[in-house]
């Protein structure tokens, strides 16, 4: 393949994670070490970045905060939700961006992100293929929601699931403490793929989790879920943990947390709209309908960016996956996602880095599989328990200082126009 | 001192810490060494198992899991809400304990909680010492409200305040993601006493905490907050980090989080009666102050249970206080409560561990000091930085087994009747 020189621009994209940076971190220290790669930049705030030709120049960064980076949670050069559109339709966007990419000569654009950023990943190759223009265009998965298609799990997923099963575990032991009735509802993110709160399971594997778990695979029938918690909370000494998708809808495809918006529609004032998610909704139908006092907690941004409870497999895969892609690109691939393939050895999981065409991957939802749901539909299956146990593997945490963590602290030099 | 022979009995009582089983497990492993104390009781739901004579033998626990006890957060022995009556009006369930005392040849009964179960420990002193029953009743300390008169710091608190710094870093980095308008405000818990709210500052001395604390030691004031609010939000390219405590209240000494229940008390069905935390209000307020998207975070049980990010030195105090409170009670010291006395060495925090009259310290409450909170009231001073660090000192988290914590399981064993 031929050797193509050019600098280096990477973004990052969608809802961040506890290891998005750790990516970061592993395409700016492979791309530093190459010498097909005289310049790298980080694009500030993804797509925009480019758009406005604001990004920052890695290499005046310090080594040693770029190594921080793989324990920083979150997306340290900033994110972005941005489509574009259809360039058939209108391609003001990719002109744009074909021209900071030639001003800069950027042949090598790796973009991290879940299903929209693979899109406008895959679009870009596409248009650049078509313009005539050399430039090797790479995806890094991303998602805490695990839904990529084309790969066997998401990097930001194992270290959401670990801190979310850690936490369940502790909230189910807390929730206990008292001989009194207990129920608890809890809230996890998913609007459509239910694999962050299935990670629940892990805990009610370990004996201290939820009763029953509800994903937004499958229709969620009030009345269903009513008899469900009645025959625990009855069966079960008065104590009742609930696990629940914030996405989950009913038959009408229409979701359970806006069930309390329309009750809080007539509010003003101090208006309650905003207020009821999912779980909240659910833990007042619980209230009213077991006649006990309930709780909801959600667990909110806390579980994509608890880099103090993150997976040290996922850490380290996250990290590889961005090396391996600068890899490949040098090594003549454009056009592809990296992805996970597992493999497994005497029982051992093995990680292998692969590719995936990105007009594949772009767009696609993964779901869990029904027949890792239990067929009432309220758990998980011993092959769910099989896939993820080995992804939470290790403890990874970031440095301490002062009893708290250290986090990187970039520079952000912004690259002179 | 007189050697006194006999059985011990621990209750553990009121809200659950991440701590509170260390000095179980502390006591346990002191009393079980002793050639004093034949046998080991741990009494199940706090006063409640002793009334109802339900405790268990903890001589027929295995050593492995009561050391697990250090890293297992909640209630191990389970914990009761009870206030016992005052004696001159209804002395009904003290001589209860009396019988079960005697039954037991009970010489030894320590209760570890926070100023209600300090009321209930001295009330049981007091009157065994009037039955002319001889028994040594010691308190032990804990609160994540760290509110305990007589003592430096309470066990419990400064895991809590570890984990919701951490939390708040982490949760600070997430929310700045996007180059977009970001008001979040976190909800703390504190009934009274604004210590563990205060905690968010170490987040924001270390550069990624709120931008305005607001604790219930003073009167909240909704314009002043709006207005307070409004200046960060204008000032920090619209970016806005609240914490506040779950117990602020206004001039008239009314909860904030009630009037979201106000707005709500019309509605039935999925009533949002419970829905509005005081987390939730603000940030509906701040949703139609500021005209743009709030999100609130309520730490809720999360940050009392926390093992897995817990404060070593909290851990390792919490279990010496148990220790201590045994080897006191076998020296011949009662009805006092052990407490923390802070020494600095050369900018060196130590630990003592002394005591406290029981009467002293029985329902009275520990306020944050007006001159260690700001001038203006939405900030914490050097001052509490400085006590506080100290005591988020050392990383403690459990065992790990695949991935997950591995708690205690202790057996249970009932003594016999």
């Amino acid at each position: 393949m031929s050797k193509l020189i050019g600098n280096l621009i990477f973004g990052q994209s969608g809802g961040p994670t506890s290891v998005i940076n750790a990516s970061a971190a592993g395409v700016f220290t492979e791309a530093l070490k190459s010498d097909c790669i005289p310049k790298v930049y980080g694009a500030a705030y993804g797509i925009r970045g480019i758009l406005e030709e604001k990004f920052y120049d890695i290499t005046q960064e310090d080594p040693k905060e770029l190594e921080l980076l793989k324990t920083t949670p979150s997306s340290a050069l900033g994110s972005v939700r941005y489509k574009l559109a259809d360039p058939d339709v209108d391609d003001t966007d990719y002109k744009r961006i074909l021209e900071v990419f030639k001003k800069y000569d950027i042949r090598y654009f790796f973009y991290n992100g879940g299903n929209d950023s693979m899109d406008t990943c895959n679009k870009i190759s596409k248009y650049m293929q078509k313009a005539g223009y050399e430039c090797r265009v790479m995806g890094v998965p991303k998602t805490i929601d695990n839904d990529l298609y084309g790969t066997d799990h998401c990097p930001g997923y194992a270290s959401a699931a670990k801190y979310v099963a850690t936490a369940t575990m502790e909230v189910y032991h807390d929730a206990r403490v008292y001989d009194t009735p207990m129920v608890c509802v809890l809230e996890v993110m998913g609007r459509n793929a239910g694999w962050l709160t299935a990670a629940t399971a892990l805990a009610a594997y370990k004996g201290a989790g939820p009763d029953l778990i509800y994903l937004p695979e499958l229709v969620f029938d009030m009345d269903k879920f009513i008899a469900d918690c009645k025959k625990v909370y009855e069966n079960n000494n008065h104590k009742l943990l609930v696990a629940v998708s914030e996405g989950v809808k009913d038959k009408n495809g229409k979701y359970i947390s806006e069930y309390g918006s329309d009750l809080a529609s007539s509010k003003d004032s101090f208006g309650h709209a905003q207020l009821g998610g999912t779980g909240a909704v659910l833990a007042n139908v619980l209230k009213k309908e077991l006649g006990c006092k309930t709780r909801a907690i959600e667990f909110s941004l806390l579980q994509r960016c608890a880099a103090h409870c993150a997976s040290k497999t996922d850490v380290e895969e996250a990290f590889t996956a961005g090396q391996k892609a600068v890899q490949y690109a040098v090594e003549g691939i454009t056009d592809h996602m990296v992805a996970y393939e597992r493999t497994m050895k005497n029982g051992k999981y093995f990680c292998n880095y692969v590719l995936v065409n990105l007009s594949e991957v772009a767009n696609t939802e993964k779901k869990i599989p029904r027949e890792w749901i239990t067929p009432d539909g309220t758990g998980l299956t011993q092959e769910f328990i099989d896939y993820a146990l080995p992804l939470i593997e290790g403890e990874s945490s970031p440095p301490i200082e002062d009893g708290l963590p250290r986090f990187a602290k970039l520079k952000k030099v912004l690259a002179t126009k």
